[in-house]
């Protein structure tokens, strides 16, 4: 193999498929790229068996070949050459040398036989949005995700089409996370639960342009996303997803209008006086135009004012911190509606469209405190 | 006690006095800072019994005081506080109440009886430079102190003035690093040892001005470094210093003019080679106006030449990369000058006017390689 290639070409695509080189594995194949030079096209290939990711690579092409490498010094190698063309080489035995300028290293590689190559996927179901969509809707969504694999399903996000509307979902027991959007063409209903891990993964190579498209092709067992010169295969979890449906009412007791930023920097102050382990929470006292926000902890206390409007009964509740954080911190409305039942039921944070859905379930506090 | 500043003031305040905040420790007061509004003035302080560091708050005072508050509970509160005014009070059992705008925190203070005041120094000797030549100075011979204990004399700084020049000298058994800068007046010769976490400290909060004066003053157990609204007293190590004029020759075999950058890069590239407890040393094989740079390790080979011009003899001779890396990374010269006698023996790196000394030793290697 020869090939030739800028500095800055191929710093991307390492940067691509880096995210599927497993980590911590016994086989010293999952840790290689695989770089093909073959049918005029140079593709970069990473795969943990998770998460494949293929991409190919702008360059010139003088030789034919394929070689497996190291992922971690190639990567760091690449990262430190001057910026100009770089010239890659292979022996028959593999060993690669790389030139860039006076820079001369060589490196051994493998013969790439033992690469498990990117799953087929059958390109008949899919949708197709804006790398810009899919990358927020992730975001919007993933940290409610379960971080133990206790119940497999909730390590995942439901991604789910319906009457040409795409919803992911994702939920931990203690609280649900939904988003909507629109899509602009009419396609196939199918739901299918995608892993956290390639989730993660995506948010970090989409490139965030409303202008980019972004395709995802469903199958029995794996997804395709396709964007760009990048194709990411993940495997699916198994499973029947929780029926949310159920834990969603439209009824409610009271209704609070408040400013989101206010309300969320008051609730992230009254974090500073929760300690590791020592699980305070932040006690709404909610009134006509008022809603008292207080913590008292072995730190100290802390109580603030917020202007609100609100619709119904006056109700105390406490929420673990964290869990509104997370769902405040993601909504890009200036202003937000949160419904109450009562001080045992979840409450509601939800836009007029459900464009978004945030659900949080309350704790138990000490009314008199 | 009651004060009002600005959330900004505060912080600035705030950021300063942290520094010598004890993270470790079994004595809660050294974990405090002491806020003492007295006579006009709001002054802060934190002492960890090494380094104290004393500075005043600009601010109001409507009743004077003085407490003792946990620095981490109070600096992050004061980190999240709108950007308004704070006003801070304190009851006669040194609960501390801290509002701003909505915000109302309540924490527990001390009486601050137990808090270590500021060493008291004679305002005899001293020295003055701008806080940015001060600031240049530490960094670029800190990282040549020692990091263990086995030789406490090897942990600080060498402070020297002598002859009107302020010469700072950091080594660790492998290397010396020695800066030199012309004062613009007259002082009494004096020499101390300064610890490293003191003057690492330091390079934090001194602000970088040129035009901004630092004052070191000198006496017999500390160093008070003055500046801006700030005092920094720091205890001195105790012992005598080496001999470093004796390890220092102008004699040399080889001298090496070559640019900085392509050898730092070069050097750096090599250490891409490396892992962790496998020391691989570069090699640097002399002749006229060529410099080979070469490793060979487990992971793969590398070699570069790079443009040199050269006074006397060839030389092959080999280096730890991360020595010379950081001796020449804080070098602005675009040109450096290398001075070699022999394989065995340390190189020299320095300007003509000798503002700079970089000794570093050489390791042993395989010529055949």
């Amino acid at each position: 193999m020869k090939i030739v290639c800028t500095k800055s070409n191929l710093l991307k695509s390492v940067n691509i498929v880096s995210k599927a080189v497993s980590s911590k594995t016994t086989l010293p194949i999952l840790e290689c790229f695989l770089i093909e030079a073959e049918d005029g096209v140079i593709k970069m290939t990473a795969n943990d068996l998770e998460l494949a990711i293929e991409t190919i690579v702008e360059g010139e092409i003088e030789e034919e070949g394929v070689v497996a490498i190291d992922a971690r010094i190639f990567s760091e190698i690449v990262r430190r050459l001057p910026d100009n063309d770089i010239h890659i080489s292979t022996t028959e035995n593999h060993q690669m040398n790389i030139t860039c300028e006076k820079a001369k290293f060589d490196l051994m590689g493998k013969s790439g036989e033992d690469f498990s190559a990117l799953p087929h996927i059958e390109k008949q179901n899919y949708i197709s949005m804006s790398q810009y969509a899919l990358r927020e809707i992730i975001k919007q969504t993933i940290f409610s995700i379960a971080d133990n694999d206790n119940n497999a399903v909730m390590t995942g996000e439901l991604f789910e089409v319906k009457d040409n509307q795409f919803k992911v979902v994702s939920l931990d027991g203690f609280r649900i996370s939904i988003r909507k959007i629109e899509l602009k063409e009419s396609y196939d209903d199918i739901s299918m639960i995608v892993p956290g891990k390639t989730l993660n993964d995506l948010t970090k190579i989409l490139s965030g342009e409303m202008e980019e498209e972004v395709r995802i092709y469903f199958t029995g067992n794996h997804l395709l996303f396709e964007f760009g010169n990048t194709k990411v295969v993940s495997r699916i979890i198994e499973g029947e997803y929780f029926k949310i449906d159920q834990m969603l009412s439209n009824d409610y007791q009271t209704k609070i209008h408040v400013n989101k930023k206010e309300l969320l920097n008051c609730i992230e102050r009254s974090t500073l006086l929760v300690k590791e382990g020592d699980k305070k929470p932040i006690i709404m006292n909610v009134t006509d135009e008022n809603m008292e926000m207080k913590i008292r902890s072995s730190i100290g206390s802390m109580n603030e004012d917020i202007m609100i409007k609100k619709e119904g009964r006056d109700i105390a509740i406490a929420f673990n911190q964290k869990y509104l954080i997370e769902a405040i911190r993601v909504i890009d409305d200036e202003e937000i509606d949160i419904y109450l039942m009562n001080a045992k039921a979840p409450c509601i944070i939800k836009d007029e469209k459900e464009s978004y859905i945030y659900l949080v379930l309350p704790v138990n506090f000490n009314p008199d405190l």
